[in-house]
């Protein structure tokens, strides 16, 4: 007789709320669903990008609905540093490493993955994981949840039926220019809205070469801290914005995206 | 002396839940956060894809929270049908039809933007109102809610820092076999994830495409309606669904992505 072999785990993908570094953040009954709460609320284990914050998070979990087992008695490992590389996530870490993160699921317990904002694996690290549980034959539970990216191509008014997320530009002048022309250029093709991101001290220096670089009768959005209390979100044409170009903070995430015009 | 000007209203981009055309649909506190239902609670003019499933919504909606005002006395008005075009939203209805919807905002009344399921105006129609409403001034108010399309990529597991949706293939075999060669060139030059999505019905036959012109080495990913109680999401290489292709419904939402390994 062989004993039957145990319920696996599923791979529970938990969005977390669009303020993160915000200096008061939000109750998450304004950005989670109740149910996910509750769900994130019984879970033991967790993957995240950052213990200390996954920490917060969890706390504010508790606040909305009682946690299954006390904070300090929950399992929280931190998925291995990406390798910043060109054009993708480059994964650190060994594949064992990425392995022990799973195994919990093969005794039977879900597993939480979270990053700092909005959905895991989606401009941010997880998708690793989650690709390493698709080949281990895990069941994988995306819950409901917002990305900063998606309520920023929503508020634009810009082409939300062909779409392109492309991250971070590149730093250097000049290669950051023809990228820009680039990115127009296949944007005027296929109709198609270009949608960047960039570390928050740099939102200045990127909106300047925007502003530079694509031809005036595109249309530009700046949506910045949405989700935020005080987010805001401007579309316009390059020409209107180089006649008043917006006062953009260097400590908020901002996502900026066009569409030629 | 002049009259003060009247506060003009904010476009609020009300999500939906994500299971449009389920059986038996979900309560609303499983998909969309608390602050969000009241916000919705408290419109007195919507504007929305459709009427008749804007009500039904609309109806969840008070079963969570009391409406401002009876259900019979709100102000719902459809959007002009889109001319649906290659690569794009073609807007139907005159410039002045469009105007019109935003009228009540240039008198107080703030206005709810709703489509069919997700985010309006995220492969979605509506972007049009609010490309209209950045040109009026209007602040624009994206509320949190989920997107299938970024639920799919985040249980994927392919590339969530590159990626592109793509809309709908074409239909003819020879220019879609092109379409998805084509796509997945630029997938492989770009480490870019390509999102898809087909009418129910056309899912079997876009996923034999897939199966047919991708390369053997390709990751693919199908997430059949995610959100719903019955969702699940799969990706391996094609080579290896070949091997055993899956029973796709011809009834329920899909979504299709793939990343050139």
């Amino acid at each position: 007789m062989t004993a039957a072999s145990p319920r696996r785990g599923t791979l529970v993908l938990v969005p977390n709320g669009l303020d993160f570094g915000a200096p008061q953040p939000m109750p998450l009954n304004r950005v989670l669903p109740h149910a996910v709460i509750e769900r994130a609320a019984a879970l033991t284990h967790w993957v995240v990008e950052d213990a200390k914050t996954a920490r917060a998070f969890i706390k504010r979990i508790a606040a909305e609905v009682p946690l299954a087992a006390p904070l300090q008695s929950l399992s929280i490992r931190e998925l291995p540093r990406p390798a910043k590389g060109k054009g993708g996530e480059t994964p650190g870490g060994t594949e064992r490493a990425w392995a022990s993160l799973l195994e919990p699921a093969l005794t039977g317990h879900d597993i939480g993955l979270l990053s700092e904002a909005g959905l895991p694996a989606v401009a941010d690290p997880g998708a690793t994981l989650v690709a390493l549980a698709h080949v281990q034959g895990l069941a994988i539970e995306p819950l409901p949840g917002a990305s900063a990216l998606m309520l920023a191509l929503a508020a634009s008014g810009l082409n939300g039926q062909q779409f392109a997320f492309v991250g971070y530009l590149p730093i250097d002048g000049a290669t950051r220019a023809a990228r820009i022309r680039e990115l127009e250029a296949s944007s005027r093709r296929q109709m198609q809205t270009q949608i960047a991101i960039e570390a928050p001290y740099r939102n200045p220096a990127l909106l300047q070469s925007l502003l530079q670089h694509l031809a005036p009768t595109t249309r530009l959005c700046v949506a910045c801290a949405l989700g935020w209390p005080d987010g805001w979100c401007r579309m316009q044409r390059v020409s209107q914005w180089r006649q008043a170009p917006p006062a953009i903070s260097a400590r908020l995430p901002a996502v900026f995206l066009f569409q030629a015009g």
